[in-house]
């Protein structure tokens, strides 16, 4: 079960078309591929995964990126084989879909990007694929692709073990124009992004120059994807794209940092990249709990992500949370391995919500084990951490380990 | 159930006297208390955590062994309590104790050493030790304490979490004198060392000088405790000794890195840390395999320890193995993860045991998950990873992630 999963219902963005269908890939039947059709004039951002072994998609989706720049026309994105761990194959695979793609759609090939998520090392079925991509691409002739159900088929249609999807939405008044921004993201294992993120597409209409889209992505992926972790593993997939249609406004105005508004929608995009983030993480597997990690009083911002990883990601932490156990010490020992040079224990707190619980080098003064269960009992924990040694600051979300996260693990293909 | 211990019977080492009682800082009655007596002229060596949260007694340990240049000539160790997070009345209350068995046994205060393990947060019960410490002391003049059932009892004394205990005990001829090398240690969770170990305690009869000795324990933790994982959470408290008595010869001759039969003396030292580190991955919170990642081809032991770490603390790789599912995918997504840059996914080869699984940047020729899964079904599982790209290797040991891991570490308290 997710823990309080209440994203806002998601709002179609135009000039974006979504196809979901069962092509086959998936054993079960359930949906597996998307096609996503994106309006000509589109830009388009993407950050991906910094695995060593990124999957054959991920390489190609560089490369088109790179060629077409940015002019992004469709996404094809399959879910139940990655396509990784499959070498020179699965590239020419991957390539030889988009040009199936494009040539459906009368794109340059080169416009089309390709994602896959699920099992890793095995070539994706390439009659399946091929077959799929001929039955999506007609449907965009002939079905309803732009209303919230195409939406909502599309978050559905990319998950693997997510229980439930994944799809939100703002909307701002920028410049007298309404902006919606809408996203859906899948994940709920192999999540701890490592400067990129899992599967997700953002979609706004507004209309913003390509490099302006890509310093907004950065910005807001630093505080959404790459704040999070389920259990410190990095996705040989992991990929995030945001696209701007353009289309909120007839006359293609842009929208860019110089514009007095820019921070309102810089604030709706942080809002669906957190959400979608979150998301993720109360979706987690095996997840009973959500938990924010929050770290201030640092030298710089990365010394406050490594104590929050460091909190976030041991399992001695993890199994206490899901135990609801004020395992204070457990907390110490995550601070104490993190790394920080010269860390002065005596300068650090740690408070379990709103109950101190570590001060001046010992347990606080009145603390109980009695409080601190009472914040760890919730469903929704915050740990904050303070360093004492700077201004800085950073927050990591992540979730507990529980007996039903080593099921979903132990029998994921059984 | 631990993995496959056959560790060699303990020998007792002459010149140590070991008393173990029930002092009463666990609850449940069982020993708590070891007081370790070191004959005069004996030469000590000890690394510690590097836990920047490290407990009162590693800092007490420290000052103490720079003060008494490593002339130490007392033990004094406790399970149940860490002594861990607990600030300035924690020092004071570790140095008191140290008095307390300086004072019974006519040794100056600092050549005693203080050692904790157990819970995190905690002052010691001050009265509880000072009692057990009057009454070890009093029974170092009257008990037999230097047979192996006093070793045994020593080792099953500095136990938490642990479900057997681990001695064991080497014997080599070096120049024409019999020396015997025998250790414990103690550990099953919160074990990743950090340049350091857990708590363990190796005694020689062999006449060593005090930086030799350092030199040795340096070089063979670096293969031991420095190559284990359960958990990757690194302990507010580990600390490892290496004393050496100088009993082994009525002339005190002192053993030096320039004989001729060093290198046979650190074989039978390295196999004791070896014995004691891998005891504690097989005996590790819920192990049901003990699993060897041996990374080679790497440009130095570095990368080839970051790779074989990435892997071994997996969460995704570690149900793996619990569900003896052949998954090669998380294998690659861990190497792909581990951070070593410019790493050529097509240089790189995975073998599970025998069984080539992946080459040449896909999944090797031949390759059935079918041949896979017998390997990954045995107690004992040896991943082979080759970089392609140097001479250098490491080796790392780990276990498995299991329901009962969760189960151990969510009840731990309760």
């Amino acid at each position: 079960m997710p823990v309080n999963i209440n994203l806002p219902q998601g709002a179609p963005v135009a000039g974006i078309e979504l196809v979901t269908l069962s092509a086959g890939i998936k054993n079960n039947g359930t949906p597996d591929m998307v096609v996503a059709r994106i309006a000509e004039g589109s830009t388009c951002a993407a950050v991906f995964t910094q695995s060593a072994f990124c999957a054959a998609p991920v390489t190609v989706c560089k490369q088109q990126l790179h060629e077409c720049a940015g002019a992004v026309r469709a996404l094809l994105i399959n879910s139940g084989n990655a396509n990784a761990g499959t070498g020179e194959p699965g590239i020419v695979m991957a390539r030889g879909h988009c040009d199936a793609v494009a040539n459906a759609l009368s794109i340059p090939s080169t416009a089309v990007l390709p994602f896959s998520t699920g099992v890793i090392g095995q070539l994706l079925p390439d009659d399946v694929m091929l077959q799929g991509i001929a039955k999506a691409t007609d449907k965009l002739a002939t079905e309803n692709t732009s209303d919230l159900v195409a939406w909502q088929a599309a978050a559905t249609g990319i998950m693997t073990t997510d229980t439930v999807p994944k799809l939100t939405s703002q909307s701002v008044e920028v410049a007298g124009q309404l902006v919606t921004i809408s996203g859906m993201a899948k994940g709920s294992g192999m999540i701890q992004p490592d400067m990129a993120t899992l599967l997700s597409y953002v979609f706004t209409d507004a209309a913003i120059r390509q490099d302006h889209l890509e310093d907004a992505l950065r910005e807001v992926v630093s505080v959404s994807f790459n704040a999070i972790t389920v259990d410190s593993d990095t996705s040989t997939n992991d990929s995030c794209v945001l696209i701007a249609t353009g289309t909120s406004n007839s006359d293609h105005t842009l929208l860019n940092p110089e514009h007095a508004e820019w921070p309102v929608f810089m604030q709706a995009l942080r809002c669906v990249f957190t959400d979608l983030a979150q998301a993720i993480v109360r979706d987690a597997e095996g997840a009973s709990k959500f938990i924010s990690v929050n770290v201030d009083g640092g030298k710089n911002a990365d010394e406050c992500k490594l104590v929050a990883y460091a909190i976030a990601n041991s399992p001695l932490v993890k199994t206490a949370m899901f135990a609801s156990d004020a395992n204070v010490g457990r907390l110490l020992m995550a601070i104490g391995k993190a790394g920080v040079e010269n860390l002065d224990a005596s300068g650090v707190t740690v408070m379990l919500g709103d109950v101190m619980a570590f001060e001046a080098g010992g347990i606080a003064h009145g603390y109980t084990e009695e409080r601190g269960a009472t914040v760890m009992a919730c469903e929704e924990i915050d740990v904050f951490v303070s360093l004492g040694r700077g201004a800085a600051s950073a927050t990591v979300y992540t979730s507990d380990l529980s007996h039903d996260y080593v099921s979903i693990n132990a029998d994921y293909r059984s």
